[in-house]
């Protein structure tokens, strides 16, 4: 049991279902002295949030986030900070049809079949809803890392179903209008024609998204279990939906030589980043880059088979309010959770004597 | 710092360098009552042994492992079982030219920023050898769940370098002189050839694995964190040289629709197997599956750029005992990994009342 | 940094500041189907509250406790169960003399010694006022284990300053009138008289308690390090104030021979219980008993010698409003750290052949 | 189930039985470039070795360490440290009578009960050989201490029985001849009477014993529960028959005012340590000071009622080679666990903005 805790030295333990009261996380080991208030938050879970267009679920929530807890006069005490989200919108009738079935793709049945009990409401505990707790908590961890090192972490939807979308410009993700978090804003108008023609046919689209962390120093991450890169494979492949996790080339990899994949030195850097900025585990200096494949929504409106809890065949159809594209509010709970990763082995590091040593990247 | 344990429940600690006096590893939270002894973990570590055929290194181990405690009167007594392998082929002098410069893609340079020393002979720590100690833990856990629950861990080679092997039985994956683990045992000459030109060239290749586990019973796994596929993804990419891990269809989710990906029910199971086995990061009952990538080997014969400890430009090339790809012996290890995530979790899991209820798959 | 978080299995995280706006905890790794609302929570808060005689704090709090998740139709779901309680009578005034000042004997130093900054107001995270996070998670565990097992947790008073209260019978601990938590009801007027003159002079006074739990199976604990009775230590230990734990026999066993301490067994039971009920930190099944010494409240009337943050000699004198035994208060919240010890090892332990076996002790 | 593993950054993981092929352990998280042999183990090991006086086990070990790796070149390398001590003299038959009988006071009867089968042979896992392993890393975690901090940690035996042996010098405790651990050794001659009275009666007793680390920096440990006094707590209650743990002045503090029992400060430094060294879980810069409870050996000649493992009545007497006071070689080993505790405390340590201040105590 347990299973709701993320990290060593910096760890957050979220709680809430989707039709609860409330969610929420404490955020244990935050370094003290940090500026900090609900204004530092907010703004991350405002881009999480559901009902920002027309693309996502229509659930109204506005997600606002108090902070109980680990704060004095405006800065961190180095105590816990509990965080709580209400929720507001909860219409747990749609889901009433659901209690007794099991949705194709769903963790309807294997929470039932866990714990003999579940909460059918919006998915319950399995919902995506969880993730703005990690959101909140990514936030923290996004400051501390900015403010200490330097580090910026974002991301940004690499392809949506057929449709791949390259990187253009970092600018573009956050322009106005791009509610798909695509790094070039031209594609939106093709993105909006491929996701209303999708919702018409009542069905939902997978997606692969691009998370990356600039500035990190050189030396972090334990070998040979605690190494940044399985950590940052745990982090994503424990958001919802994921099923696959890529760093630096990633698959492409396997057809690469070992002279084109090793990316060479200079004393003025590397010449490439093959690695995705992590070797043996332990950062590099370079970019840290990974690539994650979000599945479709198990919720949809088309028919399927599947069983109800007695093991009779039935069809399900789910009406509710779902995102046909999950893939498309990802972006901020990935760099929430690769914040994560990162804050926790930045202060687990220490250097050659013990001491904390702020490494200067020698190379980049 | 650590960061050399895996596991909650049953857990591993790994020891050990390249060209130390000896490797090895302690197990701890082996349930009692299991007959062990070396007899019933030598055979997956000759599996994972050096010097099986041309294509791999050609450094001699025996790789003989001794089991020093936890065992008494041919059971296991629920206290650790520490396992040692003594090192006996250490051709140090072969990596004198290694100890000052960096291989590109290789950890000797992080390894050296982060702890400012390392052994730099064979690879020191972050030698594929260290994973010779996971296997001795693996075959342990793997002997458990197999009597326990009739898990049965497998894995084969699934693409070497542009070469894809379509999955044809899993008796071909051990046939005697496929010393590739692929599951077809037809395509081994087109591999060996492969494979000869390669080494001729003085370059490495990539490759594609999968792994699989079967009888997995479902409810195994613990959200949010602590989620089957998170913790699989975890193990994975902590083994060398793996850039990417998929679960189930994996990538492939992206362009999947919804009515495609998410697998239907019927009375007598289930239709398709896209979760990988997986859902809400909780166990289905049916087969679980992962796929993973690993990079061509980062020593290689041809000369590459690089730098010196003193930052001036060098040329490196390496001469040493290297395999040209490390995914040819990587089975024995994912094999190995998967085992350990599984045990921990079938350790953890309890039903409804707090008790271990041994739930029979509902659906297959 | 982090260390909020006790338990393995059974994970409770505390939140909150004496004077902030909210206290609370997550517990994490609860059995699904516990039937569970406040109303099984707010006694043992009752219990522990402040005002509710002369002898203790006269801060006004009722400690309402709100579930936020977790809990489903009135029953556990096996996810995390968010518990809050918001502060209502924060007189942070009282406190401003000691923002800058340091009170003998209490955790303002070493705090702001650690973490450059600290909420002073009513002692912030170091205050007592947490314990009331770990009544709440501490009341579920007992419920469960109570549910479970039969185990039955309860403590007493067993000496305040000189006066030692000799057990007479559990029925007088919670006997109206009370409030010092003694077996011995008879003593009360003697006590009150104590504790009148204490309060008059200023000063304050240690005590010494037991907490016991019964029908605790055999075979719960983990050697080595994870033995019950070191767990036991570590989470008495950890109560504010507490200065010294005994297991079973205790300090008394320094001057008992072999032949006099060690429990006899005969086919009906043991003969006497020196142990504790544990051996080689694994329980025997009988109770479990443990005594811990709570030293005189470090916030007192009289004025003494004390150092100011420029370390100027300053006189420091604490007004506001203290306990002055913290030990008259102290019995639920030991109650609720055994609790959450045994829970925790309820769940982890397992059997020959790794399922639960619900031991039925062999011996009294 | 697991258990054998101590710490959080510095982790000491141990194996092995008293009559297995070896004992030892794996440390994870020492610091690189600590000049590291041997030499720097083995006195400690020597210390705590049975058979170096006629008052303690005769048993022929000379417990010779071998480190298996971590060291390169002689430095630590940051990667782990495994050390293993091969058993030599095991004469397993002296115990064959006890394999179905039960020792009262021992952990023979628990371990069986709980995993259903047991190493009988010179207690198996639960001998206090094991302490060896614990021995062995906290020479390491002394050593680096002392490099890094100045940290000293020594202990003495401070009563045997009913003889108080009060602290005299530190010199004595290592005095020629004086095999007690006292910190007088004028007492020597008369703790040798009573021990040789002892063993002629075929009976043991307890002891009591403190342990010291001084120059602790102020600073080290986290509230709330992993506050270094109940880590120290948890430490210390984890050795092998410790029924008792103090912090400071303990039980004594049940009868002393605050007005007596808190350190007041002066700007020259506390003018006294009823704390130990530690408040709100923190260290106050001044010497940590902890006492401990040993009990008497279990296994004595004296005839004892006892039962077998079916349940019927037998008489028990040990004759084997034990120790009659147990507490005489504690020392060594209450030294290595406290040494374990303070350093993981001294990595997890970080200051204001998350780096390491090295504190220089404001205040002795």
């Amino acid at each position: 049991m347990s299973g709701n805790t993320f990290g060593t030295l910096f760890s957050v333990t979220t709680f809430g279902e989707s039709h609860g009261k409330a969610i929420g996380c404490i955020v244990d080991g935050c370094p003290p002295g940090l500026e900090l208030s609900e204004a530092d938050v907010q703004p991350d879970l405002d881009r999480r949030r559901p009902g920002t267009s027309r693309h996502v679920t229509q659930r109204r929530e506005t997600d606002t986030v108090e902070i109980l807890s680990g704060v004095f006069e405006g800065k961190t005490t180095g105590t816990p900070i509990a965080m709580i989200i209400r929720n507001e919108d909860q219409r747990s009738k749609d889901y009433g049809n659901i209690a007794d079935t099991f949705r194709p793709g769903h963790a309807d049945y294997t929470y039932w079949q866990k714990f003999g009990i579940r909460d059918h409401r919006g998915g319950g505990r399995a919902s995506a809803r969880e993730t703005a707790a990690r959101v909140a908590a990514g936030a923290i961890a996004r400051k501390w890392l900015n403010q200490r090192y330097g580090v910026v972490v974002r991301g940004y939807l690499a392809q949506l179903g057929e449709i791949k979308v390259p990187f253009k410009d970092w600018s573009d993700v956050n322009a106005s209008g791009n509610s798909f978090f695509v790094a070039d804003a031209s594609y939106v108008p093709r993105l909006e024609e491929y996701m209303d023609a999708l919702r018409k046919s009542g069905d939902s689209i997978g997606a692969r998204l691009a998370v990356v962390a600039h500035n990190v120093p050189v030396g972090w991450g334990e070998p040979v279990f605690d190494r940044l890169d399985a950590d940052i494979a745990h982090a994503l492949m424990s958001i919802n939906a994921v099923k696959g996790v890529e760093i630096g080339a990633g698959f492409a990899c396997v057809t690469q030589r070992g002279s084109e994949h090793g990316d060479e030195f200079t004393p003025d850097g590397f010449l490439s980043n093959n690695a995705g900025g992590i070797l043996g585990g332990i950062s590099t200096g370079q970019d840290v880059v990974a690539h994650y494949a979000i599945k479709p929504t198990s919720s949809i409106r088309l028919e399927r088979n599947s069983i109800d809890k007695d093991g009779n065949a039935v069809k399900v159809s789910t009406e509710g309010r779902h995102d046909p594209c999950v893939g498309i509010r990802a972006t901020p709970i990935a760099e929430a959770m690769l914040a994560l990763v990162l804050i926790d082995h930045a202060l687990r590091h220490r250097g050659q004597n013990g001491d904390v040593v702020c490494e200067t990247p020698k190379l980049r």
